[in-house]
C-alpha cells in the first residue's frame, strides 16, 4: 500500500516483535521519500530486483542491497524471481536459488506469497535471527513456487505441510556442495 | 569454434578422460545440427542461459537443461552470469549463485574463465564425478568473478591460490542454511 498508509498503520501497532515491509515501483516513482522513511522504521525490507535497482539507482543488486541496509532495516531481501533471492544484513550475505520449475502457469502473486511464506515461517518459529531468516527465505521461495503453478490461490489451497517439507529437502539437496 | 572443427578435433583426441564443450549463439544459428552432434559426443556441455533458450526453443531454463541432457552429455551446465549457474545430470540438479560483486569492470571472457576454472579444478583433482563437478562449478564461478573485475587478463594474472581459497570459503558461508 501507499507508504504514507504504511506509516500510519505502523504507528498504531503496539510493540511489534518484527516489522517487515514490501513496496512496489508505483510508490518508488511517486513517493520515494516516504518509501525511504518506511524503510528506516522496519526490521526487514523486501523488494524485487527491479524495484531495488530503481530505488537505489544502480544496476548492481549487490550495491543496491548495501544501500538498502544503509536506509535503515536490519535485514534487506531482494527477490529475483526464477533466479532466487539475496539476503543482506550487517556482516552477513546469503544467496538462495529458486525452486526449479519447468512450467510457470501464472507468476501473479509470486512476490506476495514469497513474503507470506517467509514471515509465516518466522512467526511459526518465533525466531527473527538472521540464521532463521535464511531458512525463512527458502520457505518463502517454496510457497511462491507452489503459487505460480496454478492460477489464483488454487495451488496454495491444495498445498500441504508435507508438500512444503518435501521441497525443503529438495532445496537442501540441490544447493549442497562439499566444503 | 565451429562445431565441425570441434568434431574434427575430438576425432583426433585419443581416449579422452573427460570431454567438455562450450558453444555460442553464432553456431546455434548457423549449424544447429552440428552443435547437437557435438553435444551427443561430450561428457559435459556448457552454455549460457540465452544459448540454452535458443538451442532448445524454450524460455524455461529448467526445461532447456532437461533437453540438454537428452541431447547426450552426462552433465549439462547452464551459466546465468550474475545469477549463478545450474547443473543438470541424471537424477541430480545443483543450483549455485555467483560470487557477489558490487562492480563489474568488464564481463568479456566471463564464460571462458568460468569454463577454465571448472575444467581446471576437475583436472587438478582428477575426479569427474557429479559431486566434484558441483565444486567445480563454484571454482568456475570464482575464477570468472576475478576475471570480470579488470580488463583483459589483468585480474587473472594477479590472482593467487589463496585468493581463490578465500572466495571458496565465502561461497560456503553465503549459501549455507540450517537443514
Amino acid at each position: 500500500i501507499n507508504p504514507e498508509l504504511q506509516l500510519r498503520v505502523l504507528e498504531q501497532v503496539r510493540q511489534p516483535k518484527l516489522v517487515l515491509c514490501d513496496t512496489m515501483n508505483l510508490w518508488i516513482s511517486q513517493s520515494r521519500d516516504k518509501v525511504l522513511e518506511v524503510l528506516s522504521r522496519v526490521d526487514v525490507a523486501l523488494m524485487n530486483d527491479s524495484e531495488a535497482r530503481q530505488l537505489f539507482e544502480t544496476p548492481s543488486l549487490i550495491r543496491a542491497g548495501r544501500r538498502l541496509l544503509q536506509a535503515g532495516p536490519r535485514v534487506g531481501i531482494i527477490k529475483k524471481g526464477e533466479h532466487g533471492a539475496l539476503l543482506f544484513a550487517d556482516n552477513d550475505f546469503f544467496a538462495a536459488p529458486s525452486y526449479p520449475l519447468e512450467d510457470v502457469l501464472d507468476p501473479t502473486g509470486a512476490g506476495d506469497s514469497f513474503a507470506g511464506g517467509l514471515i509465516g515461517f518466522v512467526a511459526y518459529t518465533n525466531d527473527p535471527s538472521v540464521d532463521n531468516l535464511r531458512k525463512a527465505v527458502i520457505y518463502g521461495s517454496i510457497v511462491a513456487s507452489f503459487n505460480v503453478e496454478d492460477f489464483s490461490l488454487n495451488a496454495l489451497r491444495r498445498v500441504t505441510p508435507e508438500d512444503i517439507a518435501r521441497r525443503y529437502e529438495e532445496f537442501v539437496e540441490m544447493t549442497q556442495f562439499e566444503t
